[in-house]
């Protein structure tokens, strides 16, 4: 049994690969995250160690670690990491597709030869002596559909075909071929070898054998000087292989190695093996072959190649899905991320993702629009959501407001922002969605003293949920119910996205920076000065029509109770089905576009098509003050309207008056119709006409349509 | 005891009222579909008995018969049940308000004395006589809050105030009253009136007594004939009330009727009350009564009023809520057709409600638009939906594919087909929704012998699809995916709306009439003449750019496989996510659009703001051919292109040739891929030049833009 190896053609066994689940996670990161579309060759490092096990061959495996850092930090770790008796490195390339034809297209023959010319190259500029891992060279091509986390791949180890075959002369467990001194020195000096930090990942080396039964290991690039001393020479590397009869696979390209770079034709060589971590002398094999490259061994001519693996006995490349033992969270996080990154490389590299994941949105009303924008947020890859509102939902709501289905309907209806909330988590689990059961509190619906502590409560809770998100959205369906809202949003200066619907028509519109807003940024110096900036407020308030308007800044009209006594068809929001979907995919637009402006909440009106915006256009596009449009007319247009001096809810004189008397300002308001508009000077205004400026992007556009936007 | 009531003023119980769950859902259908915003005082029925049983007193109560019919059938269906012993009738009006604040304002006290003063009226014209009835009338107000199912009602019952007022001079059961001779006599004759039909329903009549103790049950109009031949008279009337100490509220305005029309100064009345549905005259009373008018009792002087009923011995409304006791699917419609018809009422009345429940819509792809599509239809009132995909749902897809949830995308993923139309029926369960889950074949992939009959059976499942619904939805996202549909639209003359995406704009188009519709249409003598048609079809091929045109009328270019070797980003749909949700929207706006215009899918194109559509335009505004809309530009705009005479998909050639080989050209499209172009001369005109129809309406557009709108 021992001789069974005589004469006959030296057999390998072929290295077999496995892929850890954490490489293909990270490798999606990466290719997320940096590579992108990017096709070109990945260098990554596979691992193997010699066979452990009498029963099991080791595997060249891929880590998470096999691949490139995608930080300065994760790189540093990976060099900590070197000298792994368990890890000996295995320089490789991943050739990873865009597609799945392109990975089939693949011309793996050219590959693999490529790869192997590589192997040839260093074994004749001495490369090979200084890391002889580089005889390991391979390579993997792969597909990663990261829709469906599967990841289809294929490795090729090339191996140098010696011409004539290698033959025999004898192979035998490495115990039967040492003198018992020899075979205790032998071991003392693997083990010695293998845990050294300098030598323990080096897979090839030199066993000589003194006179004396003394073994030593040696780097390969002494070999020059051990032939000259005349000690005895064997070829040791650290085999994956377990089987009694066949080295593996790295015997192939270090035969060559030696027999294209030293000349020699019969050599020895050792293949080192272990049982629990130390060296099996028994599951070790020595071998004697003789080897020789008819072609003679140059250079030039480079042996054929072989090694792409086999797939159950077949010529196929791996398949492997994810999907199932990933968390679904972290898979639906992954797949949202996946589209948004895709809509970046493609066609927005300036998409700043990461703004809108941070950006925290506050939802007034979780109605028809409420809902439709929350899902548009979603979309955009906002993560940070809460909705306000005081309804139930009712049996009429889920065939309209896109968040609800009848469930939600029983026994009375859950609150709106509860079920809205739970309907986002439902579609997006990582979503930080929070819903709050409030109603706003509007002006002119005059309350009673009892009501007066509650009221004032909801005032409060309202500006802290305003001063604790970046961007509003007034989504309610009544005027007056906006007023307060944007109040708050003016002295807070936040981004503030306001959608009304009318039966067939509808307006978005983004509010202009508030007074203290304009003067903050006309003035930097009073950042940190609000008094400052407060005192300048009311000498300033001609900068007033210089800024963006507000949703009340059109009207020569203060906000007044519209609620009560509206008949039947006026308590149902009664639009056109599709005007809610269209304005809130606007108003989420607009407000991505604020985002990305870089002048944000202060920002000029860009209007379609207009020269004006030529240099300073984004590439999401233009960024208008308001967009108006019309079912009826399938048309839209974008307006500009400039802030009102005698706007009730964003003027000077009304932000200043609520930044000195607070809550004092809000009840007079709420409780005294007239107050707002006495305050501002619109009661005289009205007196004698009613002018404010609405600049048209379109000339041939009637006035006459002006009034199509009605609050319902 | 049975002398008690001698000499006291004489107490009458109150009416009580109750009404039946259906009378509110017969009201809240009436007002839906009949009365609408109509605020105008109802005709209604109330019913009353006699009293029944010795421990509780009848109400006056009111039934979905109690309204008036919506349809004639209804009506004489009401008619037939007259006479019905059980069921007097009681004419009455009902004001219900539009909303609950005008509800409250209604002025009670004019409105309860405006019944009286009918009462009082009826009293000196002698409608009395002929209809005693008029003396119990009575009145309802309410609110039907059709939002959340619940009534508010008040009942009045007007009774004219006796002043001063009567008083008893005895009141004892009938049965100690009469002699038993005259008792036997007395049971039979009541017992006869209350079983005929000309008598069963006569709340009021005469008592008379002969000298021989035969008693006899007449008509009040005959009280001057029995004065005069001498008989004793006792006025009779069904009282409602069981109390053995007080007549019933309807002997007030029978007192004040025959105190004022008769003179009479003492009388005898008979409370006629049953048990088993027999005259009962121990529970019945006979009493002897005082009666006056001081104001002398003419016309002019109308006496007192009171009579709304109290709640719980308050004077507040009542309420009911029937939201608890309904089937929620059942609540889920009506709530749906709430919506639908407040739109119809308030401003558009030729709103056709009933052919958008009727109408079959097939939706081709069940993705981000055909979600958003299937909602959009759900919410205008179409109820039968059909959605056919072969894809399953999978992570990405929930946060921009609005009927998903990350639970379908779990172990593998529901199919989109399937997950769809269980996400619709929980919006709203009576949607008629089915799911298809089949892949749409395509022209240029072609397939294997063995695929063969595969694809010839999904092109045959397709074709009996598209046969039988009335309007397609093309909602795939690639390009030749649509190239069969648009194919068997155009040669089945079917409405078909293309919506199409690239990464910030759309395309939203009708396509229009199929070259043989047209024919048909101009020729409407070989409409059930296909073979007629059919020769025809090639010699009018000149007739194509007449027609409007479709999806593939604009492309110099017949599909091809565009699937194959798409890179990562180009098989993930990459738009920005506000562009579906708007296309998705006007994809439905068009349709309803078609199904409401006077030609259909023969309607020419009509422009925004265009003089041309001035006199032919809808309620629901105008009826473009294509929108394209450009959100980075936040421009939409309306265009027209023409049938191309070369189109791979509707042109003469093509549909004929499909008509006449049918299946076998569909393989031979599928299989070859310039077979299109060959056919249509399509290969020719390139050769040449690429001309097509475009017209745009807005002539400062730059042609640029026409690239805007590209496949994914
Ligand atoms: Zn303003
Ligand atoms: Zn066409």
């Amino acid at each position: 049994m021992a001789d069974s190896g005589k004469g006959r053609i030296l057999q390998f066994a072929p290295f077999q690969s496995s892929v850890d689940e954490g490489f293909w996670h990270k490798l999606s990161s990466l290719k997320l995250n940096k590579l992108r579309l990017d096709e070109s060759p990945i260098p990554i490092t596979g691992f193997y160690a010699p066979c452990s096990h009498p029963q099991v061959s080791n595997h060249l495996t891929l880590l998470a670690e096999s691949l490139p850092a995608e930080s300065d930090e994760e790189q540093s770790s990976l060099l900590a990491s070197q000298g792994n008796r368990n890890r000996c490195p295995v320089p490789s390339i991943l050739l990873n597709t865009n597609t799945l034809e392109s990975f089939y297209a693949l011309d793996k023959q050219s590959l693999l030869k490529a790869e192997a010319k590589k192997v040839w190259d260093d074994i004749y500029s001495g490369k090979v002596e200084e890391d002889g891992s580089v005889l390991l060279r391979f390579l993997v091509i792969s597909f990663a559909d990261l829709k469906k986390w599967s990841f289809h791949y294929w490795f090729a180890f090339p191996a140098l075909v010696l011409d004539p075959p290698a033959t025999l002369v004898n192979l035998k467990p490495a115990l039967q071929c040492f003198t018992s001194e020899e075979a205790e020195s032998l071991s003392r000096a693997c083990n010695e070898w293998r845990s050294k930090s300098s030598t323990a990942d080096i897979p090839f080396f030199l066993v000589t054998i003194s006179s004396n039964s003394s073994v030593t290991l040696r780097n390969i690039r002494e070999l020059e000087a051990c032939q000259n001393n005349g000690q005895k020479v064997i070829f040791g590397f650290y085999d994956p292989c377990h089987l009694p009869n066949n080295p593996g696979w790295p015997l192939r390209n270090y035969l060559a190695y030696i027999c294209s770079r030293w000349g020699l034709g019969k050599i020895h060589f050792f293949c080192y093996r272990e049982n629990r971590g130390f060296a099996d002398l028994g599951l070790s094999l020595v071998g004697e072959a003789e080897i020789s490259l008819s072609q003679g061994g140059n250079h030039e001519n480079m042996p054929n190649v072989v090694g792409w693996e086999l797939n159950k006995g077949k010529k196929v490349p791996r398949c492997i899905s994810l999907a199932k033992s990933m968390d679904p969270t972290r898979l639906a996080v992954s797949a949202a991320d996946l589209n948004l990154k895709l809509m970046r490389w493609r066609t927005l590299p300036s998409l700043n993702l990461e703004i809108l994941a941070v950006t925290k949105c506050l939802l007034l009303g979780a109605g028809t629009l409420g809902c439709q924008v929350a899902r548009m947020l979603m979309a955009w890859g906002v993560r940070k959501i809460t909705l306000v509102d005081s309804g139930k939902v009712s049996m009429s709501n889920p065939i309209r407001q896109s968040l609800y289905a009848l469930d939600d309907c029983l026994n009375g209806g859950k609150f709106k922002a509860v079920a809205a909330v739970e309907s986002l988590k439902r579609i997006f689990p990582a979503v930080e969605a929070e819903g709050v059961v409030m109603a706003i509190p509007m002006p002119g619906h005059s309350v009673s003293s009892q009501e007066e502590s509650s009221i004032l409560q909801d005032c409060r809770h309202l500006c802290d949920l305003i001063n604790s998100h970046d961007a509003i959205f007034l989504l309610t369906d009544t005027r007056e119910s906006r007023w307060l809202p944007s109040l708050l949003c003016a002295s807070a200066n936040k981004i503030t996205i306001t959608a009304a619907l009318g039966f067939d028509s509808f307006l978005v519109m983004r509010h202009g920076a508030g007074p203290a807003g304009s003067i903050q940024n006309s003035q930097p110096e009073t950042l940190n000065n609000v008094s400052a900036g407060m005192v300048n407020l009311s000498l300033s308030s001609q900068n007033d029509s210089q800024r963006l308007g507000c949703y009340f800044c059109n009207d020569v009209v203060a906000p007044i109770d519209s609620t009560a006594n509206r008949t039947l068809d006026q308590q149902c929001t009664v639009t056109r089905p599709g005007l809610a979907p269209i304005a809130s995919a606007l108003a989420v637009e607009l407000m991505v576009g604020v985002l990305h402006h870089p002048s944000g909440i202060n920002a000029k009106a860009e209007f379609a098509n207009s020269n004006d915006n030529g240099c300073t256009e984004q590439p999401l596009g233009i960024l208008p003050h308001q967009i108006r449009g019309s079912l009826s007319q399938f048309s839209q247009m974008t307006l500009v309207g400039h802030a009102s001096t005698c706007c009730t809810a964003c003027c000077s004189t009304v932000v200043s008056e609520y930044l000195t008397k607070g809550m004092d300002f809000i009840l007079q308001a709420i409780n005294h119709p007239t107050y707002l508009e006495d305050l501002t000077g619109l009661t005289e205004l009205m007196k004698s006409a009613g002018s404010y400026t609405l600049d048209w992007d379109n000339d041939s556009e009637n006035d006459d349509n002006d009034d199509d936007c009605v609050e319902i």
